[in-house]
């Protein structure tokens, strides 16, 4: 995305990039002044390991290329372990300690250790920025920041799984939760193990990560009243079908006297409802506010485009170049 | 709403004021060093002209009054011409030659004018701002520009006019059009005189506000095609119903080979679709985008305030004074 937008990014954002430092999960972690971009893509798609690269360094781990990499931006884009944020927030960390900017795609950092991140992020006078921890590019966190100022957010409701998404559709057509959960594997949503969609903990992550930016609580992910869609039955969805109503794993966070509340479980919604767009692998955010009621957001058909894009209107964000074209 | 807001906006946004012009419809318009708001909207409640309050300045008309205004700012809300943009066009224009920033909840400059006033703006060092101009205070231009960079629109679908929405709404539960819109004006959604809205003049007059901002057009109202809705007949809502859909009055934009080509008619729309959560008030938009996909945002049930918040939020961005909480 950002090599065949060089031209437009640095005509139109005042923005231009050297790729200095590389970490993978399989081909290995290097260092360079100045990598060329579409020869270590090259590499990645012939299975060839990045040390591959003429004039590159090699480093060991990402933790020790983020502590060399000469760098202004660390992109943090690590699978995620839900029980605990990591490797992500710990990359994060050293970043921000040396002073450089972190845009990242990853909820566990937000949803493990926002405060302490954000506090960080401003005694070295950088940018922590997390666009694509929930929804993917689509503006949520930086529409609240920059688009609702003066609003508080009293709650939220979201259907922010798409696998969960996708087998309640495909169970709707009248197929089984297996034939409905390889559907969603085919498509490439669902993982090998999509165990962690179906009990509701991606949501919970999601869900902590929105309360902690949003609405300033200070939750993690095991402090959700959690309940997944292993329970939910065929007729159950006929049944809410013939109501005019379907069935979604939806994330809720509501304020409390205590303070924030947050459920994960399947709700009843209403076709023609906000919520109800979340069909396939659509998600959708309702976002309850003070000032400007309820405003919802339907993100249609998400693919890695997407949480790539989530990458790139950080990045552009945090140099902060104003598009001309508004 | 800012009255009540004083301090939350100082503390918050940097942000203090004074009121010291205020042109109306009925109750004169006058110019004062300080104007107390809050004794204004009484003589507003009692029906009194604002001249009755003490140490004010009294101006023939709105005109005037924008010259002789000691101000850097102007919040325009005069009732639209949709055939003209008038008098919308003429105070901002004078605004803004003045070197006052503008903010208008008034879609009319930005249909008839967008060019010459962003121009104007552009010269005149000051900021012309319109999120009110479409679905009030929810963001669109305002996300478009800070939340979506690099990110081009290629079209856009919307259910944009309320009134539209509620007789449509209405009639599928069986009654006509004759009490469905009465059903509007009794909710204080619909005009004495609703034709603008029936006729798809309003959702015209906002699809090519859309348009200009959005997709770089030139486009007038009297260039949309446009079809409004007292061709529909309880029988093609209860039809389409039976299928799984709706019917609404759709403002759509597309990029064609000639530039960008606008329409404003009934469409069929299909439950569990982002466009089918116009339902009652609620107004939706769907962006269509090259980097993020098809992104879509619903307005529930808006009234007043949120065409004031609107207002504020603009008037808080131009300042740029940035929320620390997020």
């Amino acid at each position: 995305m950002i090599s065949a937008r060089r031209e437009v990014l640095a005509q139109d954002h005042d923005l231009t990039f050297r790729v200095t430092a590389i970490a993978t999960g399989t081909r290995g972690c290097i260092l360079a002044p100045d990598i060329n971009l579409e020869d270590a893509l090259e590499r990645v798609a012939q299975s060839a390991p990045l040390s591959s690269l003429d004039g590159v360094q090699n480093a060991p781990d990402p933790l020790t290329l983020i502590k060399q990499a000469d760098a202004d931006v660390l992109f943090e884009t690590s699978p995620l372990n839900p029980a605990d944020g990591e490797p992500a927030s710990s990359h994060v960390r050293l970043a921000l300690s040396r002073g450089l900017h972190v845009v990242t795609a990853n909820k566990g950092p937000v949803a493990f250790a926002y405060r302490a991140l954000r506090s960080l992020a401003a005694e070295n006078a950088v940018q922590f920025r997390f666009e694509g921890a929930v929804m993917d590019g689509a503006p949520i966190f930086n529409m609240v920041r920059s688009c609702l100022p003066a609003v508080k957010v009293l709650g939220f409701s979201g259907a922010l799984n798409s696998t969960t998404n996708i087998i309640l559709s495909s169970m709707e057509s009248g197929r089984s939760f297996g034939e409905s959960l390889a559907e969603a594997q085919r498509l490439g949503v669902a993982e090998a193990n999509a165990d962690h969609d179906i009990d509701g903990w991606d949501s919970a992550v999601k869900a902590v990560a929105l309360a902690n930016v949003l609405m300033d609580a200070d939750l993690r992910p095991s402090e959700v009243i959690r309940t997944g869609i292993r329970q939910v039955m065929a007729p159950d969805l006929l049944r809410a079908r013939e109501s005019g109503n379907i069935l979604r794993l939806i994330a809720r966070g509501e304020r409390s006297r205590t303070g924030v509340r947050l459920t994960v479980r399947p709700e009843t919604v209403r076709l023609g409802t906000p919520l109800a767009t979340a069909t396939g692998a659509n998600n959708i955010l309702t976002l309850k506010t003070d000032l400007m009621g309820e405003l919802s957001i339907t993100e249609t058909a998400p693919g890695v485009e997407q949480t790539a894009y989530a990458l790139l209107s950080d990045w552009i964000s945090i140099y902060g170049a104003r598009d001309s074209r508004v």
